[in-house]
């Protein structure tokens, strides 16, 4: 039940507008909005993945809506980090207007430049690091380091005459961090003595009770799974998970083993992650897949795409036995990854799949081989006692995250009426310390299918649906226009209904009958006679099957 | 990969012929049969639930093909337990032989029957109790109380010429269970004793290490929630787990409710249980749903269904407003179940709809409002050291479960040669106290679909997907028989595509042009003439928009 949209009133002189346009109630597609003297900032412009009542959808991205008329106001895009749900739409933000710039770390402008590159577009981009400062139009803004379960992750702070902001991004707060770059707290310390009026933090974890685990709990894990494992080893991740990478490389390396990475996103990421430093490959570990088979089989480890059972990526094909590497007796499989709600049925038929075939599948289930790249509540609580904002906006989650995060705000001291719980579309100004909400934008999910964005509207879904559960009959009748006698037909055809169109022998005289008594009564009107034909067949396969699948009525006149 | 069907030869006599028709490789849809001197055995007779990728189908039915044109010969179905993946399919058993006798205990012939009555059967049947012996042709039959989440469940102990056979059913062990019935592992020592030459063992929760923590160990919980609860309280859980809703009824007495049972099947059930004497109300506790309403707030338990998110069934109506009773601030909402694979989203999105309207929600993420109803591998390992069996046959599992299951026999001491991984339709015979696969049967999956049984077919199930995720297009072109000429169309329409048909402008003359130039080469077959319309509108559709609907071509001759 989302809120009743109403227009907010015109911006203020002094007033910061905050609009997030994505990543509130949802995972996914995290984009805001900050306006301030007529000049628009964007943090963030990632997509959604669609649900399984969103069949057939690629992608969701962010109602860009309420920017159209304003492109031009656009000083940039910061992108706090290159995971896809904060990077995903800049191509289709950018195919509105080119030249916007966009401002981030060197991994994530690498990361998102490769994917411009994909769409044909040259970004105009400027790198930044923590620490430093960049002004853009009426916005100062000041990057501070973050950790996340991908390198060089940046929260920013938004300084305006409205006041002092700061978005987090996604992070976590992992105190033995892999790369030594913990979430920068002594700039939090730092921004908070200055007074931080609104603070924009990720929710993603925050109903996890305590603590996520270090990263580096892992290596040990993964260093004894591959030391015991008596022949290959092939280990799925995400394929921009640096770290969890740089772990696998590093415990190969110490069983004399080397490593072949597989599928497309997992070359590219690593390529980029190793040429810009953030990646370290032990001397001579990498080897090319097609050398790899070569090897003897206790001395390779593939690493590859697919941890959340994606039918098309590397490891659902090896389960199929689809893909140049065969798994059998004696190899090990690591899914060394989260998994996503919704892609349960899909991982657990690959796991049951490499299991048949003979491997050993080890697991988030059965051992250490995942943390979250998230702060769970014990860690919010740091941030929070830290920073001690004057108001709080919970981003980045379902609406039960973005709640129990509130809710961890409220326990540090902060007035609940400053805790705002707010919706995609909400529009929120800052003055004097204060944050309120004055309006709410109608917006919605933009699809893309193919190369179709923003064509394929809710109706469509509920079309596919409806096909997808039940099919479609067809009903083809040829009528002479002037007499309304049927010339040739009624043809029936169903896809996805029943195995043979013989059932419909009964029902075609059924057809043939209301529509000679229609043309009796004068029905000419094409539709009318549409209407007709639904109806008596509709009538005949809910009563006769219990079925309800779409009628697709073609009278035509010839 | 399921494996090459071969036939198995013929049944020599003093064998017995052991074939699981359903519940191997999946959860769900339990039975197997069992063959001796020319006479049949069942035991169970269980449906299965669809995955999203066989959609809109109701439910799925063991493949019965090897019992169809044997039915005079089956002596009898056993069912060892009330769920529906035991007894769910016994309707379309008995709709091939409506006289075929079912046994069971008391409260599973109950709901049995209340099932079989929707259909308009009523079955011959026969009520047995653990300890009891019934010969049925040349099946001696034992019958042994086994613990599990629905009272008065029995593992079954069959006896022939060739050998002892256990068949747990589903099960746990309970140590402290709330009615005091045990599984009865004095009863499984004698037959341990006595020499079990094959053990047909539930495997769900064999790859879950340690034990299934108590039933009661929930009762605490459920009554703090309850006892701290400011209005409302609503649990949800299935409808055939009496002990969680006697802990409920329990909880609120203690704590001066009323309970009010919703949705049909919750009722149903609970009423035959408490008929039959398994559930016991506290004096006074149960109210009707109306005259509820008009208690205070702080004195109302409600018990419903649709703790797995079912769009249908009362949770996910109360979540979207849809139901008489609307929860809101201050309501408290328990999910007291667990969350079985492939619902999370369902789930999810009813938890944040219930968040949103102020409610409380409290599930298995959160507090200690479930436990399993299956023996987790500590459990296992007791059964095998007590039953000390000579053949074991994993049942009850996905493929890792089953795998799991055989591991843990192994690791008592069983040789792994004689821990059989079975398929549904392998055949097992058992002879000398030597268990063999000697065939394999080619089993599918029959589907229901309303009143439809075993008509939609894979390839409908594959046509339903593309019509899902893709939508489809349909060309009608209405053409002179004689000169091939077009009179009437191209008419492209297209469903759960995009919003609007004018995007077909483009094409429509492409197609007018392909038919042409086919009718001035002479062709005039209406086949080859959808198929020049298919490729035509195919490669459109694909180059310029980059998908792939279903094209339905409709050349008419007139």
């Amino acid at each position: 039940m989302p809120t009743t949209p109403y227009d907010p009133p015109e911006l203020e002189a002094g007033t910061l507008r905050i609009v997030p346009l994505g990543g509130l109630g949802e995972v996914g597609r995290n984009m805001t909005v900050f306006e301030y003297g007529g000049k628009l900032l964007v943090v963030d412009c990632g997509v959604l993945f669609p649900e399984e009542h969103q069949p057939g959808v690629d992608l969701i991205l962010p109602d860009f809506e309420p920017l159209k008329k304003r492109l031009d106001d656009i000083v940039g895009v910061v992108l706090t980090h290159g995971h896809e749900d904060h990077i995903g739409a800049v191509p289709y933000l950018l195919k509105l207007k080119s030249d916007i710039p966009i401002i981030g770390s060197g991994l994530t402008l690498a990361l998102t430049e490769a994917k411009l590159k994909e769409h044909r577009i040259k970004p105009y981009s400027l790198t930044v690091a923590e620490g430093q400062r960049e002004n853009l139009g009426p916005f100062e803004l000041e990057f501070v380091a973050v950790n996340h379960s991908i390198p060089d992750a940046l929260a920013v702070a938004i300084r305006t005459p409205a006041g002092l902001v700061l978005a987090t991004g996604d992070f976590k707060m992992d105190q033995l961090p892999l790369d030594g770059r913990l979430t920068d707290l002594r700039a939090f310390s730092r921004l908070g003595e200055e007074g931080v009026d609104l603070f924009l933090v990720d929710s993603t974890n925050a109903d996890v009770p305590g603590f996520t685990p270090l990263e580096r709990s892992i290596g040990p894990v993964l260093d004894q799974v591959i030391g015991k494992a008596p022949r290959r080893v092939i280990v799925a991740s995400f394929s921009s998970h640096v770290h969890r990478v740089q772990q696998v490389l590093d415990a190969a390396a110490a069983h004399g083993r080397r490593v072949a990475l597989l599928g497309r996103s997992m070359l590219r990421n690593m390529t980029i992650a190793e040429d810009l430093g953030y990646l370290h490959v032990p001397e001579g570990v990498l080897i090319d897949y097609k050398k790899a088979r070569d090897l003897p089989d206790d001395q390779i480890v593939y690493m590859s795409t697919g941890s959340q059972g994606e039918p098309m990526a590397v490891l659902s094909r090896m389960a199929n036995l689809d893909h140049a590497i065969e798994p059998g007796p004696g190899d090990t499989v690591i899914l060394a990854s989260s998994l996503i709600p919704g892609n349960e049925n899909a991982v657990y038929r690959v796991i049951d799949g490499l299991t048949k075939l003979g491997a050993n599948v080890v697991h988030k289930g059965n051992a250490k081989v995942h943390v979250s790249g998230h702060a769970a509540a014990g860690e919010l609580l740091y941030c929070y006692n830290i920073l001690k904002p004057k108001n709080v906006l919970p981003v980045h989650g379902e609406y039960r995250h973005l709640m129990a995060n509130a809710r961890l705000a409220q326990d540090t001291g902060i007035d609940p009426e400053r805790t705002i719980l707010a919706e995609n579309g909400t529009v929120i100004d800052l003055k004097d310390g204060g944050a309120h909400v004055v309006g709410q934008y109608d917006l919605g999910f933009v699809y893309v299918d193919g190369s179709t964005v923003g064509e394929i509207t809710d109706a469509d879904l509920k079309d596919r649906r409806i096909l997808g559960e039940e099919g479609f009959i067809s009903v083809i009748v040829v009528v002479d226009a002037s007499t309304g006698k049927i010339i040739s037909g009624p043809e029936v055809h169903a896809r996805g209904f029943a195995e043979d169109d013989a059932v419909f022998e009964d029902v075609k005289p059924k057809i043939a009958a209301a529509l000679a008594e229609a043309a009796k009564s004068g029905v000419r009107d094409q539709h009318a006679l549409s209407q007709i034909v639904r109806r008596t067949i509709g009538r005949w396969v809910n009563q006769s099957l219990r079925r309800r699948p779409m009628i697709v009525p073609l009278v035509i006149e010839a």
